[in-house]
């Protein structure tokens, strides 16, 4: 508890040193300003890892802030690339924001380039919860050709713009995360692409198994309408992590296509095992610093943003958190096995890495 | 810089636990919601004292967030009264975003009313700065009202609504804090009612002597555009405090027009020398805990939010930081002199508080 | 996450700019020195709550520190009363660390009279866990009378001082919290005063059930051999709050022989339900905000350093961080029912707070 | 300010979702334990930068702490090279604390070589400051062989162990930093073969002139007495960054006598031009990311654990934080030199970065 009040104190002794030295006109220390908080994670093989969020809101539908916002944000977190999505259907504030459904990446775009971001186009078709459902359409060429008072027709829209569907939040606001007939039919006419394992503060550990079932990426979206940094403050806000060959849109979308993609929120991570695997071992080096008849001690460096959560041979869990090292023994006798606490590659199973 | 680490891995090992409870949808940990933190400031004597901002921005003229979330920020804040200020001449949203002069207000009325926090109606007066310069009509009935080529008469047009006028950051994007002649003609047509020594991060040590010359009320106000969370992260937003008798708009109007307010910012405070004293001497605690021939000891506890810094008898500065204690000696030949070297009560003077 | 980065910048810039200001000799930024972090508790009732740990180790036994260390780490910290209970019998420094069993209280005298702090003399009856267990003698005259190779006679060479006999840790490194032989033996002659509920780290439910059934007071100690502030870095330490009329050793003696203590950790507190909503209510008000037919909205402000957890009428876990403020609805066909989380007053009993 | 509480919130419901799990003993949540913060320097071309402090107390003089203590300590902060060096000549535990002079050490070494953390043996004479002064003996291999009455014998025995002889705090307790005769005569027989332009909280602007003068290794050193995490806690401690080109004793010792160290404090850096640029450019990866006919905007990466200020082409100040990223711009018209105001390579010269 002490370390808080003395940072307050140090951050006071610096602050009062400078009262008072320019009768006319004083700054108060200068703040944080534009800086861009690094997430790092080594690239994985030859694929470079993008933070992205795929699902975002403005003042345009339901959002709380103008789409200029969302891009400075977005940078300042971290992230690379972003799509906002604001509801074709749902508009509380259209009495007063005019514009159409193309308007909040108009007003965005520049301040992206200005930032180097990438911003997806996309709209979110918003249909009732536990019957049709909402759909993210991204990589989309023009918002307002999309509506529809079929939903079926609107994702046909969105498709005929080769858009990437996203099936939204599928256990929000409803018990359980069951498949509607209106989702079924999406489904068997393959024109959903990938699903959201987690929705803002939702997860929904289910949908991994239907996204491995079904061999469908998953997304960790944040679906933010109001402040990223208000709502997320001892972990990331939820990301879509895709392996990209190409730092671009086509690149993104072709990586989701093939399903490289890992969601992540709240220090934890949804994907195949395969994909798991080689992230944990891209962030995390393991190696033996003693060995004795009996058994072996290893250290264990995390060179990654992200804390890990591991089982050595099925024993208690230990964490080891970002840029750490923590050491461990276990026996010799046999093959050393690591599960991995904080990764699902189903809704049950952690991914387990063997070492010979 | 091991703290920071810890909480993060206490965090984790929490959520971790929590993965996988339920298989058809978990919620992550609960975030801190709806909370408000309070700033404590016992009372002063027979005044209660409010924290109050009285320039504020939102999507309605250049801000980036919509007023309803204006109020709950500031509530979170521990903020008892605000103004939406939104500026009259400066739209630049307004080719999306429509409503006259008081949709802001009403807009965030029924939220305020919920929450219970005091909305005062206002707006800006915008005009070039280091000529006109800014000015907030506060307390005013109709901002539709308000609005003239001639700011002299948009200033008049306020004060038929009896609005409280004040004069906005003096000293931002001009060299030096000087009055222009339209300033003196306000004046000197008393029609300004007090002025910011504070505005956002800026701090105006010059305008404190001013509104002591003068017998003007000292205001800070944080002017947000943004997102207070993001620019104040290591002391409160800038405040105004005002000593109220009755905790009601005319309780607070009849504060400030009697000049019953102190300017808070990044940890220091401005006022009169008397309201100053008054608040250390309600916030702090001083006593004799050891006696001797040639010095006493004392304890000095710190009941309030605020750190304060003190020089005893002209020695170095000492910090007490919120809810803390810290001990001092002193010689017992003469008199304590306390400096309070975080509070001005002229652009290069401290108040002194003399024990006996 | 950013705040934290905010943290660091700021206090950079500040000690930046302080470099080079003299050739000869710069000091950088003071640190936090001696300061107190007060506990925020309001008293109750007639009882001031002082803030006791009354089990602590130094290098005199098997600590990491000197036992002067300890006095200014607990004033420090907050607390009111302190006893170093080296172990009697556990000596694994005695190679190059003398003195006698009253050495690390006649070293740490002068030091607590200069802070404040009061110093109750203790040491540790230390035999086998499990079997025969760990015992602390309070309020004792002189270790050096304790010790006996029979562990009935040591305790009773305590109780020939007038001793206080904490019954420590249960829990530690058995299976189970059971009663042995021995222990029955001293429950059996009335020598037993007190038990921890908490050690260190461990909590032990069942022995809040011993506690209320045998009608002794429940106490939470740190047993620290290392550093507090390393240890405990989400919450305060684990402390017993002790009741009293006087703030004397008589005082806390006295009040420990009739039960008035509160153990506290990790957020959470253990005592009889009489004391815990004594407690809760001194720290915690409620009134009512809005009325309508329906529901009622209340408003409750915490005005302590701690937080508190509750479930108005069996509903959902609300949090009231330290000086903060929440709102919550309920029904008006009623009474309302405050059932507290993060209080026990038996091993699966919270306290409830009725409200008409 | 927001953020602290919600940590606070964060750790209390996991805590409290862990109560009566089991009613026999519970645990709370599992503290960080055993970790190392990793401090990231990338390598310096072929050298490795390894974090040094050669200046640590312990009970065995007139420290706080047992010497294993100090082991567990510098491990967690992330260093990989300590030297323990008590006082010979100043013992105010001696009446209780027993043992030789290279007691420390040897109780050091096991728990040294258990963490894989590099030992070196050294001590500290300590004659009166301002007269003689104190001096490190460093890589020595007894400690009992240097102790004798002509402080100019003491520096010679520990000589005739080759040692590294290291000149303590030039500028502790003494107005200036001024060389004394005896301290001259050291030098003229080069005996001398470091300063600390760092010792603990203090900082010698004009000892890095010294150390440029005569060519001579800067080191900052904790010096520390009581707990390294209770001292910094907005910035690491201070530390001697040495340039190795072997991870040993041999290594480290090769290193420091040709001068391949850099001192650091608080957040600045103090060492040749040469040797700064060099730990800047293995930090910060600058790139020109837009280009126009009158300026070019660069991204300047932050891959360290240390943060950053410059000043480009003269202009205001820039803070690059640790895993940072900030955008500036300069003028096409000339070439752009970079200053970086938190290194310091003489006593009133930040080292300049110019790029074509």
């Amino acid at each position: 508890m002490r370390k808080f009040l003395s940072l307050c104190v140090v951050a006071l002794i610096s602050s009062a040193s400078i009262i008072g030295q320019n009768v006319n006109k004083v700054y108060i220390p200068e703040r944080i300003g534009e800086v861009r908080q690094e997430i790092v994670i080594p690239n994985i093989g030859d694929y470079q890892v993008l933070k992205c969020d795929f699902h975002i809101h403005t003042v345009f539908s339901d959002g709380d802030v103008w789409p200029t916002y969302r891009v400075q944000e977005a940078w300042r977190d971290g992230l690379d690339v972003i799509s906002i999505t604001d509801h074709i259907e749902y508009l509380p504030h259209k009495k007063y924001v005019k514009g159409d459904f193309n308007t909040p990446y108009e007003l965005a775009k520049p301040q992206a380039d200005k930032y180097g971001l990438m911003l997806v186009r996309g709209t979110e078709i918003t249909r009732k919860q536990g019957v049709i459902g909402h759909f993210n359409a991204l990589f989309i060429e023009d918002a307002n050709a999309i509506p529809d008072d079929d939903p079926f027709v609107a994702v046909q829209n969105a498709r005929k713009q080769n858009a990437f569907v996203l099936f939204n939040h599928p256990g929000w606001a409803v018990d359980t995360c069951l498949v509607t007939e209106f989702q079924q039919r999406l489904f068997d006419a393959d024109m959903i692409d990938g699903i959201e394992v987690v929705n803002h503060m939702e997860y929904y550990p289910r949908v991994v198994s239907w996204c491995i079932d079904k061999k469908l990426p998953m997304f960790a979206n944040s679906d933010e309408h109001g402040i990223i940094s208000e709502d997320y403050t001892t972990c990331f806000r939820p990301m879509t992590l895709v392996l990209v060959e190409e730092n671009s849109q086509n690149g993104v979308k072709e990586a989701l296509l093939v399903g490289r993609s890992i969601a992540y929120t709240d220090n934890k991570f949804m994907s195949t095992e395969d994909l798991l695997l080689d992230l944990f071992e891209a962030c995390v080096d393991i190696k033996m610093i003693q060995h004795s008849d009996k058994k072996n001690v290893y250290s264990c460096t995390n060179k990654s943003s992200f804390p890990f959560v591991i089982s050595v041979n099925g024993g208690g869990k230990k964490v080891i958190p970002p840029f750490s090292t923590i050491h461990f023994s276990a026996s010799n006798k046999k093959n050393l096995e690591i599960t991995i606490l904080n990764m699902w590659c189903y809704e049950d199973e952690h991914p387990v890495l063997k070492i010979d």
